[in-house]
């Protein structure tokens, strides 16, 4: 059975030039970059080609990026450590962040920090005015990601970002699911602080980073060695790091033409599902990364459909892959107002540059009946069509 | 020019069979394990076993394995946050711990934590009896290295712990040097919390793991979604994952071999540098890491020699790599009570399984005449022979 891997938001597949790349620093390139003879300044000079590359990718300065392992550690790092937090302080993030930023938030809360969680509309979007109203004298840091994991909307970080600056506060944006697939300027976006991760765009699992604009005060949150100018300590992981600057030119080089195929894709796959009856597109209709399809079927379980579309070959998820397995409707859904019943119905389809109009034609030829068998068993449904 | 590395203590070269061991889990098993789907469900499948086999070479449960992004997120971990620690509570480390203990220490002092340096021997050993003096009400966690980084030396950790356990204390141990190395067995040796990393052992940069014994209370250092048993966020990667368990698989089946290997080498090594005049090996002559030779040449910079070396196709180090580029002399060799300016000709040389006699033989016809070279040039040496 073919596999339609349609879980991009989740994790993607590593690109062959981003695998190619990467091949020569296990065996043959394998010197710490810290260490002073050849074979280690060869790697050193290829961490800083790789910095550069993916500098440039954000119009950001090599000095401006540091290697994680991964987003969420850049998000941990973004909240606990880059601004130096006391008791008192205050913090305002979304209601809609992934659980990298809302569980950092919730840790600083148990220092003694306060945290507003800013609601979303009926879109998930954030509203700078409200974002305005929440900042005070004590306010120190707002995070608000830049494309929402589960429902795909992109927030309006350039006027959230202004609104920032004028008040003198930091702004950090967890850009995960939005780097190598929308364009990322952090100059232009007025982004003091933005949180990556390489699998998210055709790079490895486990390497990511954080951007910090030159001149905000940061301390570590990993402490040791010397690496990345004395701000994030271990040893380099020199082959992701050059798969991750590889993926992500990759993507970049490629953008607007993926961009394209994915809009045709999402089209076509959105109006179809949504002629299933009692169906919701979750998400905003048009603001929204390329590639996200985001639903919930009213009167069925998010879980039996995605075992369902499984033995179909078809590859999905009922939200954010972070938190599966989980029982709880999800915290995106909830805040943009879906009740808990409708929020236990969701499917997101995140489609991928890989992905074809045939892959489309398929889930929309068989999603219909799986819907329909599904709700023929369910007791909610059957309480919901009286 | 044949290059010799022998700076296996500042990294390793990936083992093929490691190499081989990740290669499937880039471009063709990609799944994220957190996913519900079949591909999903392999990844988590190969995870669990990845974490097994881990457990089965330190002989200790898979569910007291935890995955991090090396040794020193392992170290940050195990100090910051798997105790909880209040300000005027108290730990124990010594003068000679990696630079990832020691900055985590010194972050912890800025949080009101009281924290009590060891000083050690001549050959770089803790004293069990002044550990057990320095144990007072406030103290909740010990950390002392397995092997030291820089000049090989095994403490006494099953002593050291004893004291720990009887003292109801938590005791940690970075084994980073150790691990793959030689034997260790977390419960014989009485370990509550044990660093490791894969780069050391044959295995990739950038993975690692904290053995978290069942039933110690511990805290995330880094939160987001419910990865390792809502541990240690982050999307787990796989591919190093698997490197990792097969890495320490080999290591830990050849260690025998590998060990009397590596002590012939080391002896004619050692033997031989230490007929150079005024040359001493630092660390224990006999109680250290298989394959570990360090020295100071008196009257020379370390680090001229490296370059030299260098030049002639050796790689060596003049202590950790994490802290190259410093000029202060290592702090390991000033706890083991040498002045700093013998301090600053030091040499670490750290065979491999991969080293041969005749790499040994290259090392030993170069190095006298290369010190004998830089003593010409050195004032302080024509001061000393005076």
């Amino acid at each position: 059975m073919k596999i339609i891997y349609a879980d991009n938001a989740a994790t993607t597949r590593v690109m062959p030039e981003v695998f190619g790349s990467m091949k020569p620093f296990f065996e043959e390139h394998f010197g710490n970059p810290s260490s002073l003879y050849s074979i280690g300044r060869f790697s050193k000079n290829v961490l800083e080609k790789s910095r550069k590359s993916i500098a440039d990718c954000i119009n950001a300065k090599p000095n401006e990026i540091f290697f994680t392992s991964g987003g969420t550690e850049s998000d941990n790092w973004a909240l606990k450590s880059c601004v130096r937090l006391n008791p008192g302080d205050h913090i305002i993030t979304s209601k809609i962040e992934h659980h990298a930023v809302l569980k950092s938030a919730k840790y600083l809360e148990t220092q003694g920090i306060r945290v507003t969680y800013l609601d979303v509309d009926k879109f998930g979007l954030v509203n700078p005015e409200s974002l305005e109203k929440e900042i005070n004298q004590g306010t120190k840091l707002v995070s608000i990601m830049t494309a929402n994991n589960e429902i795909g909307t992109i927030e309006p970080i350039s006027e959230l970002s202004k609104i920032c600056r004028k008040k003198n506060v930091k702004f950090h944006t967890d850009a995960v699911q939005a780097v190598g697939h929308i364009e990322i300027d952090v100059e232009k976006m007025g982004i003091d602080m933005l949180s990556a991760s390489a699998h998210k765009f055709g790079g490895p699992k486990g390497i990511g980073f954080l951007y910090i604009k030159n001149g905000i005060a940061s301390s570590p949150l990993i402490h040791g060695g010397a690496q990345e100018s004395n701000r994030r300590a271990g040893t380099e992981n020199i082959p992701y790091i050059v798969g991750m600057a590889k993926a992500l030119e990759i993507s970049c080089s490629k953008m607007d033409s993926n961009r394209s195929h994915l809009l045709n894709l999402q089209k076509k796959l959105v109006d179809n599902i949504l002629s299933i009856e009692e169906t919701i597109l979750t998400g905003h209709p048009t603001i929204r990364t390329p590639g996200s399809a985001s639903f919930c079927f009213k009167g069925i379980e998010g879980e039996s459909l995605l075992l369902h579309l499984d033995a179909l070959g078809i590859c999905g998820s009922s939200g954010s892959a972070c938190t599966s397995g989980s029982l709880d409707p999800s915290h995106v859904l909830l805040a943009i107002g879906l009740p808990h019943e409708v929020a236990h119905g969701s499917l997101r389809l995140t489609l991928g540059p890989d992905n074809t109009m045939e892959d489309v034609d398929y889930i929309i030829s068989v999603l219909p009946s799986v819907v329909k068998k599904l709700r023929l068993m369910s007791p909610i449904w059957e309480k919901m069509s009286k």
